[in-house]
């Protein structure tokens, strides 16, 4: 056992069913009649949702803030000042979105804190939580706004021109939302934390798989996304010879063949995506004269991404032959590698606490990208019944749910009073 | 020359720039600002184009008449009464059309007519120039519903509810078309002519490609169509290793790589086009979980339809496993073979009018297909420009315009007078 008693005493009394119970409450701000969660940044639903939570945060007494990008903070003071160890996620779903992405971090954290208070714990330094603004970028497009713009990755200001489908702004709809709850406290940007600690669904089915129970995440694989547009020519499918075509499909057809023998990998660890198509003039009996398409290429290792896909555009374009093919790349995003330190403290607590658990990269984005580049930082991974995500049917059990907490609240507590350094 | 000296003078009567001048005119009805043609069966332009034709041939004197499915008829008398030979083609355009499809077989029907009343002519039987409504089906899908009800292949009330994008029913759409025009004489659905001959643009690159002048049509290909919807899991595309996955877009790509090999064929004479497919959730971060497409299949031989035909839904469904494939067949149209005695004839007028002739089964669909199947019928094709056609750019120059005319003349004329018996 490596953990401290103190950080035992708090995942001890970590209560599984109210973390549950607020779980299955926030699921009504934004609930789909399919069981999902449709819960836009900054829409009437999040301000519910900030509501609920601030409420929950104010009753333990806890000290809320927010910063100008409509981060929120809950802080549970420790016994000197400085910088904080940091837990949270956002609280902002997909439109087709479940009930644990994102917010199953930010109520792990409350329950974390929650459950140190109920051990009777005091820490040497606080313990905060955060609710990241608009992780998913599913109404303003990019994603992690917020943790871009409280780690300094980007100006805030660079959102504010950002517009929903419905031609709102994100300025207005940041200001909106601050001005739902003006007695908060304010802080700045940028205030950079002693570590951070994320706990999420794994969105991947790995753990279901290995029926293991915890993931100590080693870091956010890198990744490259292209747009392809390839150009024919239409014609009608009955008069004209396949001789004669340039038919976009085919060359799109014979392009995706290209990609699939460059992605190929035995040890299974690229990943290869082609998740979006639209074809022109998309009519049963028109040869297509454009076929557009995306690639969504990742891999944790640097090299590997720099290999392949730097030869994702003469493989598209040869075999798209004789249409043309445009590659245009539109996302190039490094691997990040957390410090090992702080995955071996939630490796080792999970053992401690008598869970299993593995080391796993992470396949998607988290706001832990943005804080990984201001602090130490880490990811707890709990079970996705049938690795599902962003989807009403996305589900993690009450006892993982748990668990995870469990391993956050010992990892926390031991991160706050220096027993485990980063 | 085995044409009479009547259908001689016919054809030397056609006058190349009046045709090409109504050409131009009727394109201004539904003229799009890219140069094509929107014109749907039963709009406003449809209507106007009616209208307008109305008058060219009130002008001559021919005689106007109309039936219910507002198949528009134009009769020149001939010394007798009974069936007339019949030529025309449609009026209706396709959203993104061009300004020769269709309506260069009416208005080469109405200029055999002006060409043979200025030779100072006489015809045994009587030679009509019909305007079918619907040929497209554009606006009210399926399309032919004109000739489908003029030839009795389909009961007319069975297109009654048909709807547009906009919810207007065909009922009230021929209605209201009928309505613009009260004057006309009306007459019976299922008339049927001694012979119908369509002038029209191939709509493919054979006759370009070898640098024809005329193709005597043989008939028309046989059509299969499938609409394929394949169902897989949906997924992170980060976080979900590949073999794990039932990528729907990858089972799609595998089923046209079968399909592909299954139509394979050293002649070029199979017609075989995926031309539409929509993709769920087309999200690139996101595995799909549906992808359908359809096939469209086409062979002159009814044996090659049926093998090859049968074959496609065992083909796709193995190729798309581990996801589920459903195979649906959406059209069977049977190959239709024109009578030998009429397509020759075609065939030996042009040859007589020194134009350079080849015989051409039609991979498309016309209204000669539902003539086909109640009187002797065949087709002149003229050449398109890059084989292009439902495309603003398809285009056939004056010359080939006049020259499938002048053939049409002498045909209509020789077959009115039992110079050539069908």
């Amino acid at each position: 056992m490596t953990i401290s008693d103190d950080a035992l005493r708090a995942a001890q009394a970590v209560n599984a069913e109210r973390l549950w119970g607020r779980l299955m409450r926030m699921a009504e701000f934004g609930a789909r009649p399919d069981g999902g969660v449709d819960r836009p940044c900054l829409s009437a639903e999040d301000q519910n949702a900030r509501a609920e939570l601030i409420g929950w945060a104010e009753a333990r007494g806890y000290q809320v803030s927010v910063d100008r990008a409509a981060n929120l903070f809950i802080r549970r003071a420790g016994r000197r000042d400085g910088p904080a160890i940091l837990t949270g996620s956002h609280m902002d779903s997909q439109p087709k979105g479940g009930r644990f992405d994102g917010i199953g971090g930010v109520l792990g954290g409350l329950e974390a804190l929650d459950a140190i208070s109920e051990a009777g714990l005091e820490t040497d330094r606080a313990i905060e939580v955060v609710a990241f603004t608009n992780e998913e970028g599913g109404r303003f497009s990019p994603g992690c706004t917020g943790s871009m713009s409280w780690s300094g990755a980007r100006d805030p200001a660079s959102f504010d021109d950002l517009e929903d489908e419905n031609g709102a702004r994100y300025a207005d709809a940041l200001n909106e939302t601050l001005s739902k709850a003006p007695e908060l406290a304010t802080r700045p940007l940028g205030d950079a934390p002693a570590a951070y600690v994320e706990l999420h669904i794994e969105q991947g089915p790995v753990l279901e798989e290995k029926a293991l129970q915890i993931a100590a995440v080693t870091g956010i694989q890198g990744v490259r996304w292209y747009d392809v547009e390839i150009t024919g020519d239409t014609a009608h499918a009955g008069t004209t010879p396949l001789a004669l075509r340039r038919d976009a499909v085919q060359a799109m057809h014979r392009a995706i063949a290209a990609l699939n023998a460059l992605m190929a990998d035995p040890d299974d660890v690229v990943r290869f995506t082609v998740g979006r198509i639209e074809v022109e003039p998309n009519s049963p009996n028109a040869v297509a004269d454009k076929a557009r398409f995306t690639i969504d290429f990742r891999h944790p290792d640097r090299a590997v991404l720099e290999q392949r896909g730097n030869a994702v555009e003469e493989a598209v374009r040869k075999a798209a032959e004789p249409c043309r093919a445009e590659v245009r790349p539109s996302l190039f995003s490094d691997p990040t590698h957390f410090p090992e330190p702080i995955v071996a403290i939630i490796e080792q607590a999970a053992r401690d606490l008598d869970f299993s658990v593995m080391r796993l990269p992470s396949g998607a984005f988290h706001d832990a990208l943005f804080a990984s580049q201001i602090c130490p930082t880490a990811m707890i991974f709990v079970p996705s019944r049938n690795g599902l995500s962003h989807h009403p049917d996305e589900y993690t059990a009450p006892e993982h749910m748990a668990a995870g907490t469990q391993v956050l609240a010992a990892t926390l507590v031991d991160l706050a009073n220096g027993n485990a350094t980063v």
